[in-house]
């Protein structure tokens, strides 16, 4: 019998540390945690093994990620994986232009990371942070870099220009990134097998609904177009983000005396369900209010839903044909409400719920939820699983 | 044989004075002009009068809006017009939330428009000097105000909410008003003739696409979503303004050391065909740079039309059905190229281009130019007359 094979994935933040050692054949974790607050007094590290968790401080005044990937190399010996483990798979938020796919990590790689660091402040350096610390503790290991905007490099340039002085991108690099990319290439490869279709030549429109939110449009599997732009603010409207913006508002914010601070504090942080509901950044919190009466969330709910529903039929112009509209992440794998208000927000578009297909597809479930015989498309639930995709494309690399 | 009846349109910006004296029943103008460069050594002032154009200079340090609406008095008076002059209409730009139709003129109205200067720091302003002129000069005579916003007071809440913080609308008014309120107004009910419905009962998609340009969704004949929000700098790319922007574009070049005062200088002038192109902000400049090959206007027109067709399926959802997309604005009564690769970005919808018709709609003739059996609709061409409005609205109230 072979013995199994472990992939460590490792998501690194600027003050936390998410990992889980995912067991490449099955897709599942046999052990995950987190470690927070890096930086602060309270570093701390919790791990979840066989259905028990065990939190731990983390102590010292040196760099917190470098002592708890330390902490997970005893761990992983205690536990017996080390063996096991053949390859260390690196979440990556920005790419930039120079990867388009998932990579294998050098010296040259992480400082090409690190150059990133002026698209993507907050991540870029915290991933090259954890890169450092993991190939110091698992020297021998091949390790690999998997980035969220990698699989938006195809799209077309009338996608991803900004309608703004050319200058903007020439010298400073400003256009479409797009973020969310492992999730959207994930789901559509997943839909096209539900559907019984080869990826290549299947159109998709993925709807990625959680904290964070993106629409992608796919067309013969790859990224034509997506919602999130040089920043993650941009889009849809989110927990607490607002999306895509007049920029007047901005100057007329900047005018009235509010510093660039606060302005993009709150466009950052208060806005979204947040910001529309006076309440709750969280979907479930809305809906829950929405049957109380509440009138923010109500209408947190519609703005929510009817934004939603514009960018997927937006995505049409994107697309000659349509196989399936595909719903993901927290909110679009679990909220039946706020798909069905999407869904009846398309029904111009001959979008007809199955009200036992989408009442049935959720808390991990997937399923056909509406059809549309005027577009020959379906509606799908695929739940998404990034780390799956770093395993894979880690464990394929491997072997080139 | 009764006299003919004329209606004195003014549009008063900040530094000029458009005017037309229009015969009601034809909606001719027998006479037009503009004062220009006003608060300048070289304000001066033109008209066109029986294909005939005279120009003069505006002379003295006092207010030049005044000195040309005088001016204007003595040339209606010459001319013979004066008698037949039954009412005067003022273009107004915002009406915020108070305005929702075209109101006869008050002190108290007209103080109002300038207490909504602060939504229109340039345009409400100009436009009460304009009214505050013309009182003086033509007292006597009934004046109405016919506002760009108001034709879209009757969009939903979910439509003009922002998703930003509630207290932004609350405190500051900060929501989608929309613009060429007039303009959509006038087309959709040309629209409605044109496939002989009646405007309560149909829906269209309006496209006005000039040096501003906006998209409106129409429901019964009322709009219920337009694409220019809480400032004519969002929605659709324009000559040279961006439209729709990631707000962390402005968060990063303000970072990057810009001033508030370059990046919104750049963002209103030196963005859309202009800054894309790098060349020109005319549409016709980038057709003809297009078919000599070059790349940025080749770009410039893929990014417009692409993202105007996004906008155009995005307000499917704001419908139950759709019966046309009306093009209109210089760009959309002009410009067969655009129309057409708009609708080619529209084929899943099932647009099929009417060559002939695309091709015979221009140069202000109207017409059909496409049909989408899967949509049951039409696209058309529909030239607008926003003076045309201005006069039918204040002469319906002149009875009233």
């Amino acid at each position: 019998m072979m013995n199994n094979e472990y992939v460590l994935v490792i998501n690194s933040g600027s003050s936390s540390l998410k990992f889980a050692v995912i067991d490449s054949a099955s897709g599942d974790a046999v052990l995950s945690g987190l470690g927070e607050c890096f930086g602060l007094e309270d570093a701390r590290m919790s791990w979840k093994y066989q259905g028990q968790k065990t939190e731990i401080a983390i102590e010292g005044e040196e760099n917190h990620h470098k002592i708890a990937i330390g902490k997970l190399v005893g761990l992983t010996e205690e536990l017996g994986f080390t063996d096991g483990i053949v390859a260390i798979g690196h979440r990556i938020v920005h790419g930039g232009e120079k990867f388009t796919q998932t990579v294998r990590i050098s010296e040259e790689v992480t400082q090409e990371i690190e150059s990133l660091s002026d698209l993507a402040p907050l991540h870029n350096p915290a991933g090259a942070i954890g890169i450092r610390a993991a190939v110091e503790a698992f020297p021998s290991l091949p390790q690999f870099a998997v980035f969220d905007t990698a699989f938006h490099q195809t799209m077309p340039k009338r996608a991803y220009t900004g309608a703004i002085a050319k200058e903007l991108y020439t010298d400073f690099g400003v256009r479409r990134y797009g973020f969310h990319g492992t999730s959207h290439y994930f789901v559509s490869r997943e839909a096209a097998k539900m559907i019984n279709k080869p990826i290549e030549e299947s159109s998709f429109i993925s709807v990625h609904l959680g904290n964070g939110a993106s629409v992608c449009a796919i067309k013969d599997g790859n990224s034509v177009d997506t919602s999130m732009g040089f920043t993650p603010l941009s889009g849809l409207m989110m927990g607490t983000r607002c999306g895509d913006l007049d920029p007047g508002i901005i100057e007329y914010l900047l005018k009235k005396g509010w510093s660039q601070e606060q302005v993009f504090n709150s466009l950052n942080k208060e806005s979204g369900f947040l910001g529309v509901s006076g309440l709750t950044s969280d979907a479930r919190g809305i809906l829950e209010a929405m049957e109380e009466g509440h009138e923010g969330a109500t209408l947190a709910f519609q703005v929510f839903t009817y934004r939603v529903a514009k960018y997927v039929a937006s995505y049409l112009a994107a697309l000659d044909s349509l196989d399936g509209i595909i719903f993901t992440g927290g909110i679009g794998e679990n909220s039946l409400p706020i798909r069905r208000e999407i869904l009846n927000n398309l029904k111009i578009l001959g979008f007809v719920e199955d009200v036992a297909g989408n009442e049935g597809a959720r808390f991990g479930a997937d399923g056909i939820i509406a059809k549309s015989e005027m577009l020959n498309a379906v509606a799908m639930v695929i739940p998404t699983n990034e780390e799956r995709v770093i395993v894979s494309q880690s464990v394929a690399l491997l072997s080139k």
